[in-house]
Parts: C-alpha cells; structure tokens; sequence
C-alpha cells in the first residue's frame, strides 16, 4: 500500500512555504515558493510540482492539501474576502482555484493565524489544551481560537481578529484606521512606530536606540530591537514592556471572556520573549477577574515559522478522518 | 406513566426565581421565596417545599433541577468560588447542599448569566444560533458565551466575564478596584456614578435631570433615568449614549475575537432599549474588523427577569438528556 503524504501550505504576501506530512505526523519534506501575487492558481500549479520534485521517490501519495491564507478565508465556502497581504487574489473562490490544481485530494483551507493556533493545538505549545488563545504578533497581529476542542471559526469565518481589540479608545493610529487596536501597539509596526516616536523625544530614549532607529530609517525591526534589549538598553527594554502591558490587557480580556487553558504568544515579535512576556503576564494578571484564572499559562508559540504550514497540514488530515 | 418536571432556579442575594417545565418545556409553574444570606441548605429546602406547594396535585414528579447562582459557579465541580452578591454562600460546595436536598433528581449548576444565556440560546433571542454572546447589563455586568453550540464554560469555569474588560484604562473605576471595565459604563451603577457626576458638572445637565438626581440621592436607577430619556431630556438620552457607545467597544472585541451569530444584550439596564442598543450598533460597527461581520444583530434579551431560572431549567434537562 502507498503512502498516503499531506501537504501543508502557508501562503503569504511573497512565498509559499510548506510541509508534507507522512500520516503518522513526521515531516517527510518542506520548502519555499514564491508567491504570484496576481495569480493564485499560477503560484497554487507551481506549489504541486515544487512538492512532487520535494518528495524522495516512492515516498508516497498526496492525499490530502491544506491551504492557509493570509486574510479573511472561508473554510466553508472556500472564498478568501479581505486580503491586505494578498491584495491580487481577494475577493475570489480559492477553493475552485485549489480544486482545479489539487484534484482529487481532499482540501482543507483556513486563515494563516488559524492555521498556526490549530498546529499550535495539535502539536506545538497547546498539545493537549480543550481551549486555547493564540495571538500572532506579526507586522500585523492575528489570533486564532480553540474552543471545546474545536478550531473556532466564528459564524461568518471572521473569528481570532484580535488584533484590532481596542485598548483604548485614545491610543495611536492602527493601520485598519481606528485608535489604540492591539496592533497598534504590540504589533512590529506599531512597535517601530513608537521607537520612532521615542527618538526623536528629548531625553526619551538612549543614544544607542537612537542610533538604531536612524539607521533603519525610522522602521527599527524587531529582532534588531530585541537585540538592544538583550544589550541591556533602557529605551529598548521599556519599549517591549509597553507593548507587552497593552498585550496582557488583550490577554486579560480573552480570559476574562473564554478562561482557556492557555494563551499562546508567536510572530516574530513574540521572539523577544520575556521582555514582551513578562510585563503581559503583570498586567493580564491584575487584570483577569477569576481568582482561578490569574495564573493562566501565558507561553511563546513551539513551532516557530512553520507553525501555519504545520497547522494547515494537521487541519486537512483531521478533516479528511486520517486520525 | 408520571409526568416529569424540571425545576430551573436562579438564587440571587435577596430571592430566589424559579420556574418548573414540562417535559415539553411548558411552565407549569413559578414563584419566588427568600435567600437566606447565611443558609445555603435552609434555601434550598424552602425552595423544594415552596415548588411542591406550588405545583397543581397530580401535575408530576420532580426530576430534575437546575440551579443559578450569581458568582464563580464550577458546573463540574458544583463548587461556588468567588460571589460579592452572596457572601455567605461563596467558596462552598453547593453541589453537596443541593444534593443533600434534591436527592434523586439530576442536578446542573451553572453561574446565573451563564443560566441566562442559556436560556435565551434555547427559547429566547438566540434560539437557532450556534455562537452567541450574551451582555447582562445589571447592578454589574456578566456574560455568558455559547460556542460551536455547546455552553462555553472555560477551563476553569470562569468563562463569561465580560463586565471587566477594561475598554479604556484611564476610564472610570470599577467595582472591582480597576478602570474603565465594561462595567463601570453600562452596568447600572456605573450609569448612575456618571449621573451624580453629570448632575453636579455646570452646565451638563438639565433642570429635569439634575433633581431626578437629587431626588435619588445621587443613586439614580436605570429605570427613573430612562423615563426622563423617554420624556426626550437630552442629558438622559446622552447618558445611554456613553453608555451604549462604551458597550459597542466591548461587543466589537467579542465579534472581531470570536464572530457569533449575534450578540444578545439583558439586564435592566437594556430595557433603556435603543437608547443604549442604538449608538452600541453604531460604535460596534465603527470597530469590527471584518466586513462581512458589521452587521451582526446586537438584540434585546426575549426572556426578561426570568432568564436564568428558564436557562437552569433547559440545562438540567439538556443535561439529562430528556430531550
């Protein structure tokens, strides 16, 4: 008997990247592709012969694909809406793209974020949780929800767009044009947005932060800042403080409404670890109502990148009944 | 072959609701005896003898009871942790006092506005929807959730507190020692702490509005303030307003975290009606991410005062799988 191989793609604004699971689970290959940002099902052709040239011989047969997609996406219908990343391929049935590539392989499609809270769940840092939250801290932020042992997609497939909570109605400027959502603040922009703004303030940030952001040219990243705060650099620490102490309002919020098992932290943001972390965890525990929930684990994604490629992947093999 | 009935109770600080159903779901009956603040089990039996008293001979036996309790209430463990409005009640396994009393009945226990919504889910304003929220805008604010069609209850049971999620952390104090929860806007004491204010701030009130004010020692209830809102007194309809524009912020970061099929908002403070309901539309709408998500229903509750006492009922029979 063959095989049967399940592939998982993370499509984003400018590669694909995937995995091909084995059906026990382990990773049998991954890569990269790029994305055709005017033509899905160009970039969806090359994903299938970029797997098969991936795959070793007679590793097996693809059975089942799952896609994740930056944007609004419809698991039900298939329809990606709203797609800031992939403006060229909004507003379109991406499930009849798939379908025309993907034949006779069962398909399963889903949001990006949702795709790397459902890898998360099935086999990173939520292993095991019945409810969990995850907010991605990515240029954006995204979130994705596990609840009673589902992926909760929402009535109108809009759930986990947590980033656009609003903290307070007076905070900065989001980039979906309101005030104070938790992108604004906890996002990389919103982050290099405040670094900037901390620069050019008198006697508001150190010389060495100030030197940084004029070399990025007032768009710092956040590994670059991460790793003055690592350096022991004031400005950097407190900056990552503050974003942190928005993100555990967030936190303490979603607790405060759903009380999960668990909250999990990824994107690239989430990579500065406790400086981020740690402050979320004060303020979400002044600010969670439960006595019993006060301690919730508050914990960095596991799978890193891969998470949404992973999750896809996992999300089209439990669709599929593999498991 | 005896009928069986199920009995649906919601025990508050001062009485105790309940309804008894018919297998069917009818009511056959319903009343209200006192809460001893003290006596959890001295209640609970008067609340038997008063159900029998009540019941027309012959109209069946008891079999089985649900019962809502305002507080951190452990459907799983019958435990009742935390709950300002029962002092003598809290951090007691109520679980064991009731089965002490309805010894051979099925029992469910449930926190009261998780009863309520519940009960709205079952035969109310949500009856249908797989996701709801729902907001009970009282003295406090609860919530309740129900997702993927199943009562979200959260891992520790303390799901639903929607009434202290901090909308602005400048905002005003809340009951539980924060600022600028949901509840210090739209609960009904956080209302009538913004009237006092109103009512001495020159020039902010009208003549109308500051006596009622005065006239109430400075504790206005909902109830007075929305006649005056009725009457057309612009300081009346303005405080709704805040108060509605506040609840849209909240209902928008329930929408964009979990996009329900609607969100459902009780209490007394909701019988001010559009008042409230109308600007929460309008700042809901400003604020939910998703396009296709704007137009969610924000409803009024269909039960009135009787939601959670209907709610614990359906649980209980739910639960034992009468149905």
């Amino acid at each position: 008997m063959t095989t049967e191989l399940i592939l998982g793609a993370d499509i984003g604004g400018t590669a694909v990247k995937y995995v091909v699971l084995a059906a026990e689970g382990d990773v049998v290959a991954e890569g990269e592709i790029r994305t055709d940002p005017a033509d899905p099902v160009d970039t969806l052709r090359r994903l299938a012969a970029g797997v098969a040239a991936a795959l070793p011989s007679g590793a097996g047969r693809l059975a089942a694909a799952g896609l994740a997609c930056a944007g609004i996406m419809s698991e039900a219908t298939g329809r990606l809406g709203r797609s800031p990343n992939l403006p060229g391929w909004q507003n379109r049935d991406l499930g009849t793209d798939a379908r025309a590539v993907f034949r006779d392989q069962g398909l399963a499609l889903a949001n990006d974020v949702n795709a790397a809270a459902y890898g998360e769940w099935r086999r990173g840092a939520g292993r095991g949780a019945t409810d969990l939250v995850m907010i991605a801290l990515g240029t954006g932020v995204g979130g994705g929800v596990v609840c009673g042992g589902r992926l909760h997609l929402g009535a109108r497939q809009a759930a986990g767009e947590i980033g656009h909570t609003v903290l307070d109605p007076e905070g900065p400027l989001c980039n979906c044009g309101n005030r104070g959502c938790l992108e604004a603040y906890a996002g990389a922009s919103g982050i290099a947005r405040r670094a900037a703004l901390l620069a050019v303030t008198p006697g508001a940030a150190s010389p060495a932060f100030r030197s940084l952001v004029a070399e990025s040219g007032q768009r710092p990243d956040a590994a670059a800042l991460h790793g003055l705060a690592r350096a022991g650099d004031a400005t950097a620490i407190e900056l990552f403080a503050w974003a942190g102490r928005h993100l555990g309002q967030a936190v303490a919020n979603c607790v405060n409404l759903l009380d999960p098992d668990l909250v999990i932290v990824g994107g690239g943001v989430a990579r500065a670890g406790d400086f981020v972390l740690g402050p979320c965890r004060e303020r979400a525990r002044g600010l969670i109502m439960a006595q019993e929930s006060r301690d919730v684990p508050i914990v960095p994604a596991a799978l890193g990148p891969q998470a949404a490629a992973l999750g896809a992947a996992e999300l089209a093999r439990d669709r599929r009944g593999a498991r």
